[in-house]
């Protein structure tokens, strides 16, 4: 379930267009105006403002936002008015770079979404980079990292509900044999992992949890920090329980001596028009807070206000 | 350059059924009519004819002609009037199988079709079994085999012309170190084939041919049939230059002592309305024979008919 509130009389594009460049101009920005309408429009609703908003002033607004804002703020407002492909191919290719690369957020985006968001992610890129996501991630990775990344960013998993009893419990059996000889990076594992339905995953986890007593994260808690086997873990949840994936990221950037606010803003600019309210029930229940609370409590300003308008709460 | 000829007047689809049907009716089957329409038919219109067939007699054309026909005629035709996505999807599935698996199909279909014809193949694929293409080349092998496969079938590989020349020279080093070191199935060797672009393969092969004297083919030519080996040197021919691949195929099956049928149909079927005309063309340079000549002396019957048909020669 979304957080997004749109109102029920939403102006038409051109109208949102022309208060956007009054918000622009005079002295100062008028960044309450730039939420009240940006923080209140979907996906195809914001692409509407961004086309006419091109057409009329000959400038793409996202040029103009980011003269305009500055810091937090300007990234998340940026971030979420980016159409939710562009936005994927976006931070796919900035965790692919040198100084900002990162697997967790190529492992995230593989496994969060759905197998059509994940195409249109990747034509997006091609539309934008002129290469393909996959070789961008080969290439910046290697070893075991790049054995999980590029079949998990490669696979157009099958999206059905179908699922295979008899297969769900002999490749339950694998992982568990796998898992018992430490073999974390056994090439079968990482097949299941990244090949498999989601639907067809759940039900061999499921399977393992029966036969073998514990959940298979249980049984990969090995105390190591070692960054292959954390992504596995990571991407085994963002395939089979989503919501307690992104749960533990947000608790993570809050409580951390000093917010990571690129976590907090990803979260919630990729995650408002998909499940993030999902995300904040599981939020309460894990840490006794709400998360509208937590995040006002950590932050302020505009960039505060985007992100509590993104929640859904009403000022 | 397709060999499909269509008369210059096509009947409506509504007509061409009606003809189907007729043919199916009374005294034994009308091959030669069958063939008059369907090898006259580019994809778009055999579906029409199709969709036309099953609204007429509430029956699936395939399957009336999967009971009037039989042998290797039988599978031309159906092959052929499948659908190109559905062709795939069902070669591809055939090739998973125990019984009939075949890697070499999966690496031809992977390396030779465009990016979107591949995504179309995959979604037709899920939509028939209910599964994943990816999921189940990768279930059925194992090894080099299956790493060399599976981001080869998964890949969406950027489809433009943009070429990166410094990588290029970078990569074509790579490539003849891992050959120096006889290190066939170096991940990064794997990485470079199954995620670049077909024109920045090309660039780099290009460079690796000037800079170090030889055709990469050449410096994989090792003596030994090693099945990974021959897949690995199959795709790069598929990927670069897939009318030399499609000569050798024909070449082998129309010269074994008796014909290899299957590949034969599947060559025509496929190309058909691709690149038949090229693939003929590079036929004759290497065997001194036309294609249609060499197909004519070393098949028959109705069979021969429609591979002639196909391939564009005039009763």
């Amino acid at each position: 379930m979304a957080t997004l509130k749109i109102p029920s009389h939403v102006p038409h594009p051109s109208e949102d267009s022309e208060q956007l460049r009054g918000a622009f101009q005079g002295w100062g920005t008028n960044e309450g105006l730039i939420i009240s309408i940006l923080a209140h429009r979907n996906a195809s609703q914001r692409k509407a403002i961004r086309e006419t908003y091109a057409q009329t002033h000959g400038e793409d607004l996202l040029k103009d936002l980011d003269k305009e804002l500055s810091s937090d703020f300007e990234k998340a407002v940026l971030l979420w008015t980016l159409d939710p492909a562009e936005r994927d191919a976006f931070l796919a290719n900035q965790a692919t770079k040198m100084l900002t690369s990162n697997n967790a957020i190529i492992m995230e985006i593989a496994s969060t979404r759905s197998p059509l968001e994940l195409l249109k992610a990747k034509s997006a890129y091609q539309s934008r980079f002129k290469k393909s996501l996959e070789e961008d991630v080969a290439y910046h990775t290697s070893g075991d990292i790049r054995k999980l990344l590029v079949p998990l960013v490669g696979t157009f998993r099958y999206e059905g509900d179908e699922v295979n009893m008899t297969l769900a419990k002999s490749e339950a059996k694998l992982l568990h044999d796998k898992i018992a000889d430490k073999a974390y990076n056994h090439e079968d594992l990482i097949r299941i992992v990244t090949t498999r339905s989601k639907a067809q995953l759940n039900a061999t986890l499921n399977h393992y949890n029966n036969a073998f007593g514990n959940v298979i994260d249980k049984d990969l808690e090995t105390g190591s920090e070692d960054e292959y086997l954390k992504l596995l873990k990571a991407a085994i949840k963002c395939l089979t329980y989503p919501e307690k994936y992104f749960e533990e990221l947000l608790r993570l950037a809050i409580n951390k001596m000093g917010t990571d606010e690129l976590a907090l803003t990803r979260v919630v600019t990729t995650r408002a028009e998909v499940d993030l309210q999902r995300i904040a029930e599981e939020y309460q229940r894990r840490n006794s807070v709400p998360l509208d609370r937590a995040i006002d409590n950590d932050t302020s300003g505009d960039y505060q206000k985007i992100l509590l308008a993104l929640l859904g709460r009403e000022d």
